[in-house]
């Protein structure tokens, strides 16, 4: 049997054919064009959805059930997007409208929450039942898996883990408080701080790698200076990751899960930023002893195709 | 059928005979005396179980199960206290130790998470199955549950609500970190808290409330002088509110529960710190909309025995 996964992005929608194992055997993406009405939007999606199966030599009989992650927050029971402010939708009756095309059962998550399931099903997190996946980008996405089920909240808020302020009163998050972990730990935030760093330490080598460009500032650019020997972009790279190990330690002490796994673009750096955040959380840790394992995230963008997919089954 | 609950405290031994519908129907305590060995605590609480089934004119037979709540990391499956700093166990046997005396299964949990199975089954969260009971006392206890079960983490040090950090680098906390919501929220941080004002503030009336003796502020002080009409207790007040309420708002961004109940001692103020905590928190949710209700604990002291005794059904 054969599951359909959805990773209905801002910029691309993402479909892939995974089989009962995990496994992604196929995937295409369209533009989402995400000015459109959400009728527009979810009839390419659905024609998508056709289009791989048919390409696979496959009939609507042979594929269980269609599970789509969206931003935002979606209503899995009745398969209808609350609200997301990445694609303007609100209230979407995604389910409905998506079999109005093809006649299969449809699931619908967070996508935060699809990346740590599909973690758990095929990647870093496989073989634990209980899990937190956080996903390090634009903001901080995080999934929960507690005895191998998402945790959603009473109405599909929970899991919001980049939204728990570490610094009372801090840094301003596009959410509305101040101080929370995904307005310092974030690829955003990362980048934020790089450029203060610029600034306020003009002969510091940052500026020089980006010819002087703020706009060319990534996330990677302050590794590649530090990499070089400077000092300032090291000591940005350091508060930085005490910032990760500060909310990573704040989950262990509430969830303490089996094992935590670090995604998002930043994790291109693997054991360079995961073993000083682990050495980082364990002396957090009380008594200084780390049970729980922390590892990088294995799927890159496929941990949310294979963890929508694998909705049929969890 | 009948259940047994016990709240194995620092301080105090309290026994009580439960119901199925979760009614405290008998109880009675005796002095820990921590300063014993294990087997001599374990010996009495036993026998404390023993005497309140007589005095019942009951039989072991028409007893369930004892439950035991304690402070510390209890191993739930093996009936293991792991570790505890209040009383000085370490891989302490309870449930072996107990049944030499006591021919009956026995259960044991964290007494933070009996007092939120407690409140849930009898008190304030009853008839939800997504709860969370933080009890603000000497430190921050948790409780959480999920579709009516515990959360215990995977290696039962999970629910450590009051050690996540919310200011960081901030106040020195028990666990050895810094800025924890204990550090920040609890009744003792609210007493040092007082404190510090008085000394700041020597005209504001606190000092003068308990004839300048800083040993007798308690957490009620600046509530009474508060109610006199004092600006500087007043502030020391909404100052203690908002870290509760920054600590809500993170449990809610997380969880997302049905229901949080506040308990501990300073829950006695009732209405006048559920109102202004409520309305933090409202600001503080996104989208200024709380979906989460809030309410004061109900059941007290009595939580942690009528949850420890419902072990045996959850």
């Amino acid at each position: 049997m054969y599951y359909l996964g959805v990773d209905l992005g801002g910029t691309n929608i993402a479909v892939g054919l995974v089989n009962e194992k995990g496994e992604l055997l196929h995937k295409e993406s369209i533009p989402t064009i995400r000015e459109r009405n959400y009728e527009e939007i979810l009839k390419d999606l659905a024609n998508l959805c056709i289009k791989i199966i048919k390409d696979n030599n496959l009939e609507v009989k042979d594929i269980e059930s269609i599970g789509v992650g969206s931003p935002g927050t979606c209503d899995s029971k009745e398969g209808v997007i609350v609200y997301s402010n990445n694609i303007a939708f609100e209230n979407t009756p995604l389910r409905k409208e998506i079999q109005k095309y093809i006649d299969l059962p449809v699931f619908l998550e967070n996508d935060a929450n699809c990346a740590a399931l599909g973690e758990s099903v095929r990647g870093a997190a496989y073989g634990y039942k209980d899990s937190i996946t956080i996903t390090l980008g634009t903001g901080i996405g995080g999934g929960v898996l507690i005895n191998g089920k998402i945790l959603s909240g009473a109405f599909f808020g929970g899991g919001e883990l980049g939204h728990h302020v570490i610094v009372s009163g801090g840094e301003q998050c596009t959410c509305g408080r101040k101080g929370c972990w995904e307005a310092y730990a974030s690829a955003t935030a990362l980048i934020r701080d790089t450029k203060i760093a610029a600034l306020r330490y003009p002969l510091s080598k940052i500026s020089e790698e980006v010819n002087g460009d703020f706009n060319l500032i990534s996330a990677k650019t302050v590794f590649d200076v530090a990499e070089k020997g400077d000092k300032v972009a090291t000591e940005v790279i350091d508060k930085y990751l005490s910032y990760i190990a500060e909310g990573v330690a704040n989950m262990l002490n509430i969830f303490q899960p089996e094992i935590i796994v670090i995604g998002g673009g930043v994790c291109a750096q693997g054991e360079k930023i995961l073993l000083p955040i682990e050495a980082h959380v364990k002396k957090l840790s009380y008594g200084g002893e780390l049970k729980t394992k922390m590892a990088i995230a294995k799927l890159g963008n496929d941990a949310g195709i294979i963890g929508a997919a694998m909705l049929g089954l969890n």
